[in-house]
């Protein structure tokens, strides 16, 4: 295929892909060993709405910015929604913290003490709240919720707190809002994570309503269990809200996106393309088309902007060979048994290589043909860094 | 604890605990290098049943059989019932058996081939007959459907005409009959199983109907996953149908039950009796007194009665351990957020040696004081190789 | 890059590169739950010679036969080697099997009954012998030895017995042959397998001899395990042997390589071809030049001649990408601790589309451009299953 | 068994074995989500010191304390010893710090950089000085190497680097002491771990000489592996060093020991047991003296000593039980190849309850029969939160 010809088919990765960039992404982030801190790193959520507008204007399609309560609160939300829309952005996801506060060492909206359910279902009542306020229309929810021994709380007792509180969270809904709730198999919690999988959650947001979806994070799962199925599964239920887009090779280690893991993340988007494509299951394609695709990494050692903005690229790479797939041919073979023609048909999607293409149509939408090295060689990560000098950098 | 106190609060174990037994647990086994056949094997269901019959007359509290269709077919259902009352056995699940026919290469309930989904479909509903004509109330189906390599087949039509033909066998059902849905994660199928977690079970026997639901087998999950916790979800969702009980290391390794690690089929058990004993929540009582206790184990190597035997007692030295949970103080120390406190009662519940409160209620039901040893002395193991000689000993 | 610029920089995957097919890739295999048969299957050695005959033939580089002993026995070993010869094949690993005789029930070098021991020791002397009669050089050892259960057998006691038996093996080695140990976590062990990863064989091999080398399967780890840093450490220790060469999602699933996680074998190569061309680390370099690249798949759905010339370029492919790498400017990039530039050196590489690289290095050798396509379209796989009917089909 | 026959068997357990407890097992620690502060928490070495000293009185057998460089640095060693001893503990291993200087991001003995390598090779030195300096014979090395990316670093590079640096450290040991090197999967690394697993540990040690070994983590292996196998095998090869002992269902959990897999633990004692009565194997039996046995635990959540007093328990429980074991019984159902016999042999020690005997040597030896209960009931816990209010409380 000619690069023209693959520019063609894949012209969504660039057009009509949105990706959402986390606020909490730019800030100093670690592990329990360390946190290395970064020099440029933005002191409050205005540095990091600029830092989300560089991402913006270097790719392209990241215009979504997706942010963190209490981490961004502000007394001015139309403010801050309009410094967004003044570096091109949106605001995405509201998400809640239950998990920081002394009240939540137990939990949260599953704690065995009804006085932390309680402030934990007014925080986040009041994350609907700024849902309205902010233009957004997704409140994201992940709950730090477990336990660490057996025999520290009832399980089906929390599965009870969990539903009850979420349908109190659920009614304080802006119209026109979804939530969107996340599975996590473990950390912080070691034994049992209330929310540990996407059973648990979609079991929980069926009992709350149309408008609840759930959240596939991809660092999120036991080793082994293949994702893409579960992304398919909930395609079919009609009930796929958000990605949370990073790598693994292990726990939840929140690597750049396709880092370890390329072909993974291929076949997550293969599934996501073809619910987008597919007219005859249109509870599907209508999730497919509102799923948010959100980053969620860490970069605890390498340097922020360069590698969310390689994470863009990964992304766009891993849709775009998704978008050359020839659905025909292998519907074609699928439906005769053809195992080998099948895989091969998926295989030889994957094995093109769509940079150049990429790079043809940022050109012509007057973007740099490769936004990391057009950053690297901005000059804007040094200026950055002298700039910001003093104050407290930003944290979890 | 003096051993009849003991002895007066596990009495369930003995008197209330009814352990299925397959009667595929009874013949020659093995992995894909090699089956070791084992002397004394039956060469048919009335030899078969003979098996199960020991196992009853020895333990006392299994004394319902599983069967498998075709393993176990008969032209007359009557007879085989009777054979089995003999022998002081009900039929438990009827079990559908779709992976060993040619026509099942790709699958059966989920093949791209309409004709092995009409033929698969076909035997399940016959089996839903043998459900009827044997006096069983539980269709168990286990599907051995997936796909090896991306790209084989499309992951949500292999969904729809899951949830299709299910739908068809569901309406077979003879009245008052339930139907349990095994899932698994990998093994006959290693990229991607249609039925591979409680999620993936969950949210399709949801769609069939009331009667409808899942099976937790403990080999068949991801690694690290918390499978008490998914016993307590569908206890919640009144959706746990039964279990295939073995223990494992690695993937599906179908060893003794508790022989690897018992502490974790002692939570399983204290799940099982919380809801037992929990009036407050009637769906998750009324699952947990029709879940179906079913052995699912493969003897490679060990020889088999003796390994079954062991297994029932495994089972209710974990059960005797559970109910023998000081429910009143673990309640107060959770709901004072006590960590210690309540692990300490889970974990000295646990450490309580059970053992001989058991062979005291054993005894006073005239049954031996250790089924196993009895039945190593019994001269019963020898008696059945010397008999069983010629033939075609059953296997898989 | 252009075409003709790649095609120069990765020739050696087509020149160099020598591929092992072992004849065990070309019978019926299967699960424990079922064995599809196959049309136009081997039915003797012959046969099997013939298929990886044609694997040569189309693919130029896989031009070396393990034979596994006694599924290959032959009277006549010249004979054998001079069929091969006739096909263009030299005989590559002479592989034991020590594990479907009634004697090796609890194990074979590691049993604790010392016939098995003498057994296995004798058998694999035998193999000794093979290897010198057939001009092989490497005799592969891989034990399915181990336990099913905590006490079954003594651990250090199994371990000495290991240490004790390969002793006596290795000095029966023909001058110049090479012992290659393969570990495997699991399967058909479930609780203990005696060689179960790298250490156990690594430490084993090296009260050996200078002679004595691990064997690497990808399937056989682990899950989360980093393979390619694995095979840094044996390459570092000058004790890489052999790759048993295959993909997995879960256990040792033994599917096409490079199907399920490309990069991952990709990053595999990268250490190989890092070590050819490392003349300051000769130990590293030697182990390098004399590793098998064996294929050790199992076919059990999709046709098998297709898949395993599939495999053989999907290898190909891994690694011409891997001699892609631009190592000055990666070591450049590692030295100043650039994280992100020596992430993208490694990932740019992987992500160019070698393929009409390779089809044009082929086309050059009067080879076709893609022997998969090629295979297929020569009517080979018809005559075949024409050719073969009646007799009994070679399974395991 | 009377508890008197079994007070006899089990007398080690109280008498003989030696726990060690790090001093970080007192401060606060948490997740990279939040550190939950708690009351009373040491605020300095002394207090530190002092809290060991209270673990020791009331268990009898954590006599020995691990000290951490920097975060126990003192200026006068001695004085620090005399405080310890005042407490009636022994200084155990000296443990090594390089992960929480700027200077180590990427590494420390393996790093790119020259500079970080010589600083954390002088840091290990100087930590072998307060080795001779507090009477300690062990140094123990953990190292948080390791890279987060594909091509971030040369694989075989940092593994030379870590040879030649701890060459250098190894020189430096005092007369009579030796290095115990600890390895980890994963965590704070996330793609590659230099000393990732035991295969990688022993290799490197090995090529340091007699006095260098491993060390056992519970929590810092990959899924599914059998611990308790590794354990023999590097008793076996005479490398085993010293335990950090804690229990995980997931990765490097931290939970306290025995509370998720108190059979694993069980088996791991045993493996301990049987080196420790094996004249027929002096160096494994020499290792198992001398090997440490170390609580390395985080209670992110629970009172930290009673926690803390609470593993020590459960440790000598699974000890009791391992010394309870019928070795030559064990042996003869092994060396017949009966499975189940020996596999009961084992089961039935570990389900024998060991507290009352254990209750009983503590008190006869003028303990409280249960530590944890007398120390709750003592006062102290709430004395300390009232003591140590103000100032900075200890963490990592």
């Amino acid at each position: 295929m000619q690069t023209a010809e693959i520019a063609d088919r894949i012209a969504w990765a660039v057009d009509g892909l949105e990706v959402e960039i986390p606020t909490w992404g730019f800030v100093n982030t670690g592990t329990r060993f360390r946190v290395f801190p970064q020099a440029g790193v933005p002191r409050d959520v205005t540095e990091k709405l600029e830092d989300a507008g560089a991402v913006a204007r270097y790719t392209g399609v990241a215009k979504r910015v997706a942010i963190h309560i209490p981490w961004d609160r502000t007394d001015d939300w139309g403010a801050l929604r309009a410094t967004a829309a003044g570096h091109g952005l949106a605001i995405g996801a509201v998400n809640s913290n239950t998990f920081q506060d002394e009240a939540y060492r137990l939990g949260s909206l599953c704690s065995p003490f009804p006085a932390s359910r309680r402030m934990a279902v007014e925080h986040i009542v009041e994350c609907c709240a700024i849902v309205a306020a902010t233009g957004s229309d997704v409140l994201k929810v992940w709950l730090a919720d477990g336990t660490n021994y057996p025999g520290q709380d009832d399980l089906r007792d929390r599965r009870r707190r969990l539903v009850e509180t979420l349908t109190e969270v659920y009614a304080a809904l802006p119209p026109g809002a979804r939530l969107v709730l996340e599975y996590k198999l473990f950390e912080p919690s070691f034994y049992a994570t209330d929310v540990a999988d996407w059973g648990q959650a979609l079991s929980v947001v069926r009992r709350l309503g149309e408008r609840a979806s759930v959240c596939v994070d991809i660092g999120h799962h036991a080793p082994s269990v293949n994702i893409e199925q579960i992304v398919a599964s909930l395609l079919a239920e009609g009930r796929l809200g958000a990605f949370d887009l990073n790598d693994k090779q292990y726990g939840d280690d929140d690597l750049i996106v396709g880092s370890i893991d390329p072909y993974r993340l291929f076949r997550i988007c293969h599934e996501m393309v073809g619910a987008l494509r597919d007219d005859e299951d249109p509870a599907a394609q209508r999730c497919a088309r509102e799923t948010v695709w959100m980053l969620d990494q860490c970069h605890n050692l390498e340097p922020k902007l360069p590698a969310i903005i390689r994470s863009v690229m990964n992304l766009q790479e891993a849709v775009a060979k998704a978008l050359l797939v020839d659905r025909d041919a292998l519907l074609a073979a699928q439906r005769a048994g053809d195992i080998l023609g099948g895989n091969a048909i998926l295989a030889d999607a994957y094995a093109t290589d769509v940079r150049p293409a990429l790079a043809e149509l940022r050109t012509a939408r007057g973007l740099p043909a490769s936004p990391f090295r057009a950053y690297l060689a901005s000059g804007e990560e040094e200026r950055r860094a002298t700039a910001r000098v003093g104050g407290n950098a930003a944290s979890w």
